[in-house]
C-alpha cells in the first residue's frame, strides 16, 4: 500500500466513527473478513474487495480466489480454514457479476467457508439465503449469512422539498472509477479543515465501511429520490453531507439509479469522477465514454430542478494507471482547458487542495 | 361517455386481445369489478379507475366511496353486496396515495367487501396480504387477494444492445395527464391502418386493461432500463411496440422511473403528454411544470444515449377541461408554434391523423 493509500486510509477511520454516532448504529458485521474473490477476470467487478483492502486493510485477513480468477488484492491468499485459524471470523463476498447474483460455481467454495466457521457476508442484489444449500449449511452449522444490501423498510417517496445543510454527490462518467474513493477523501479533507461533515454511503461497500447508508441501486425505482431525501436529511446550515454517487447518468443500464440520487440528493455542489483513458462504457460493448463536459453539463441541468444553486467544484480522475508526471501534467492541462480544479483523491497534494477550496467557496 | 370515449375503448378491446396473443396468458382477474375510491378528492390519485372506466366499462359494476371522497367514476355507487348481487366477482382499489400504500381507513371497507363475497385486486406497491386483517379474513373466507404490481421475476440489467423493430414512447411534462390514453390510442390508429402493433403496459392500469405488462415503478432500480428492454423484445422490422410512458424526467419524485423507461425503450419516437393548463406538478407543491419544448429536448437528449435517430413526432394535449373550440385554437396554436403536430387522441380528428403520420413517416 502506498503512502497515499494509507493516509486515505485514515479517512474511513474516522469518518465511520463519525458515521456511526450521526446514524444508526454500526451493524456488527463479524470482522475480520476473508475476501473472495470468485474467477473474476475484470477489476471493474472486483471493487468490493479493492475498497475494503484500501479502506479497512486491518480488518482484512487475506483472500480467496477461483482457478480461473485473474483479480488480486495483493492480501496473502488463505483457503477459508487458513483464515479461521489466522482469525477471520467471515468470508465477505468481494465481487460482483453482472446482476448482482450468486454465481453457481461459487457454491462449493461459500460452503467450505460455512464448514470452516466462518460466516458469509454480501452485497449481493441476491440474498444469500436464496441459496438453498447455503441455507441449509448454514442452519445446520448454526453459521449466519448476512446480506448487507437490504434497504430500510421505511422509504417514502420523495417530495422535492428543499432541506437545510449542505450537499455534495460525486457523480461519473461511468461506473466502478472512483465516485466512492472521492467522496471518502473529500470528507476526511473537510473534517481536517474543522467542517462538520458525513460520509453518506450508497453503496454495499460504503456500507460496509462506513457500518450505515442506503444500498441505493435495491431501492425500488418508485422510491429511489425518496431514498436519496432520507440518506441525507435537515442540517445545520454549515454542516456538509459527502454521498457517494453510483452509476452514471449515461450508462444504459444504471441511470436510473443515478437520476434518483441526483434529484433526491439536491446537493449544493458536484465532483465528477473520470477515469482518463477509458473510452468504453463499463459492461456495455459499443458505448462510448461521454466527454467530461458532457457529463457536467447534464448533470448541473437535472440537478437544478431540485437546487438550482447547484454547481460543478471540480473534477476527481483515477490516474492510478499512471506515473506522477504524467498523472500532473494531465491534470494540469484538463484544468486549464476546463477552468475547474481537476485532482486525484489518491495522489492528493495541492491540486486536490485547491478542489476542496473550490468545493467550500 | 361521449361518443370519442366510445370509439377510443374499442382500441382497447382489440388491444388487449392482441397484447394476449403476444404476451404471457391473461392473469385471470376475477371480472367484473366494483371500483373503489377511498376518500380521494384529487383526481390525479383515481386514475386507475378512471382507467378501468373509460377502457374497461363492460367489466365494471359500479362504484364505492368512503365518506369524504370528492371524486366519482360516473357509475352507479353500490356497496359491496349490492356489486355482488349485481354480478360484481372483485373490489378493485381504483384509487392510489402518494407512496402506494393500504390506507388503514379503507380497512373496514375492503373487510366488508371480503365478506360480501367479492375477491379484492390491487395494484398499490404495498401487498394486499401485509394487512393482518384482511390475509386473515381472506383465509377465513375462502377469497382470493391479486396483487397485480409484481415485476416479473427474472429481469437481468440492461445491456443497451439495439433491438430489432420499432418503438414509440409517451413521455410527460408531469404524471397522470394522459401517457397511457394515448398509447392505447395510438397502438388502435397504427392497427388501423394495418401497421403490426403491441401495446406495451407499464403500469398497474394498464396491465389490468391489457392483461401483460411490467410494473416499471415497482422494479427495483438496478433493473429499471433491463425491465424496459425485456418488455418490448426484439420483434420484425416493421413492426411497432407502443410503450406506455410513466411519470417525467422532471418529477422530483418519480424522474428515476422515466429515465430507466426510456434508456430501455429505445425509442425512435416519443409523443410528449401535456396537460394545458396545469402550472405545478402532481403532489410536489413548489414545483413548476416544464415548459414542452424542455420536455422535448431533455428526452431527445438523455434517449437518444441508446437511440442516436429518436425523434419527437408530436404533443398529446389532454383537453378534457376545455370546450372543443378552445382545445382545437389552442392545439392548432401551439402546433404552428412547434412545427410539430398537436392532438388530443380523446378528440381524434385530422390533428390526431397528422401526428399518426408524423410518427410513421
Amino acid at each position: 500500500m502506498p503512502d497515499s493509500h494509507r493516509q486515505v486510509r485514515q479517512v474511513f477511520l474516522q469518518t465511520i466513527d463519525h458515521a456511526a454516532d450521526a446514524q444508526a448504529p454500526l451493524q456488527s458485521l463479524p470482522q475480520p473478513y476473508l475476501l473472495f474473490l470468485g474467477d473474476t477476470v475484470e477489476e471493474g467487478f472486483a471493487k468490493t474487495a479493492f475498497g475494503l483492502r484500501d479502506w479497512a486493510p486491518d480488518k482484512c485477513t487475506g483472500e480467496y480466489a477461483l482457478v480461473g480468477a485473474a483479480v488480486s488484492t495483493g492480501l496473502p491468499a488463505m483457503t477459508p480454514q487458513e483464515a479461521q485459524r489466522a482469525g477471520a471470523r467471515s468470508l465477505l463476498i468481494g465481487v460482483a457479476n453482472s446482476g448482482g447474483v450468486l454465481a453457481d460455481n461459487w457454491l462449493p467454495a461459500l460452503v467450505e467457508a460455512l464448514e470452516a466457521g466462518l460466516d458469509i457476508v454480501s452485497g449481493l442484489h441476491m440474498r444469500l439465503s436464496e441459496s438453498p444449500v447455503l441455507a441449509a449449511t448454514a442452519e445446520r452449522l448454526g453459521r449466519r449469512l448476512i446480506d448487507v444490501r437490504h434497504p430500510p423498510r421505511d422509504i417514502q417517496v420523495g417530495t422535492g422539498r428543499k432541506r437545510s445543510g449542505k450537499r455534495l454527490l460525486t457523480v461519473g462518467t461511468d461506473c466502478a472509477l472512483g465516485k466512492k474513493y472521492t467522496a471518502l477523501a473529500v470528507a476526511r479533507a473537510f473534517a481536517d479543515r474543522g467542517v462538520s461533515t458525513d460520509f453518506r454511503a450508497t453503496g454495499q461497500t460504503g456500507i460496509m465501511i462506513a457500518g450505515g447508508g442506503v444500498p441505493m441501486d435495491a431501492v425500488v425505482s418508485d422510491f429511489e429520490a425518496g431514498a436519496a431525501e432520507m440518506l441525507s436529511p435537515d442540517a445545520a446550515p454549515d454542516h456538509w453531507d459527502v454521498i457517494e454517487g453510483q452509476g452514471s447518468l449515461f450508462h444504459p443500464a444504471y441511470a436510473a439509479v443515478s437520476m434518483g440520487l441526483l434529484h433526491g440528493s439536491q446537493p449544493d455542489c458536484i465532483i465528477v469522477c473520470h477515469h482518463p483513458g477509458r473510452t468504453e462504457m463499463l459492461g456495455t460493448p459499443g458505448y462510448a465514454l461521454p466527454s467530461v463536459e458532457e457529463v457536467i453539463d447534464l448533470n448541473l441541468r437535472i440537478g437544478s430542478r431540485t437546487n438550482a444553486a447547484i454547481r460543478c467544484a471540480g473534477l476527481s480522475f483515477n490516474t492510478a494507471h499512471l506515473s506522477a508526471e504524467q498523472a500532473h501534467a494531465l491534470m494540469e492541462a484538463e484544468s486549464q482547458r476546463l477552468g475547474l480544479p481537476v485532482a486525484d483523491p489518491i495522489r492528493g497534494g495541492a491540486a486536490f487542495d485547491r478542489l476542496i477550496d473550490r468545493c467550500l467557496a
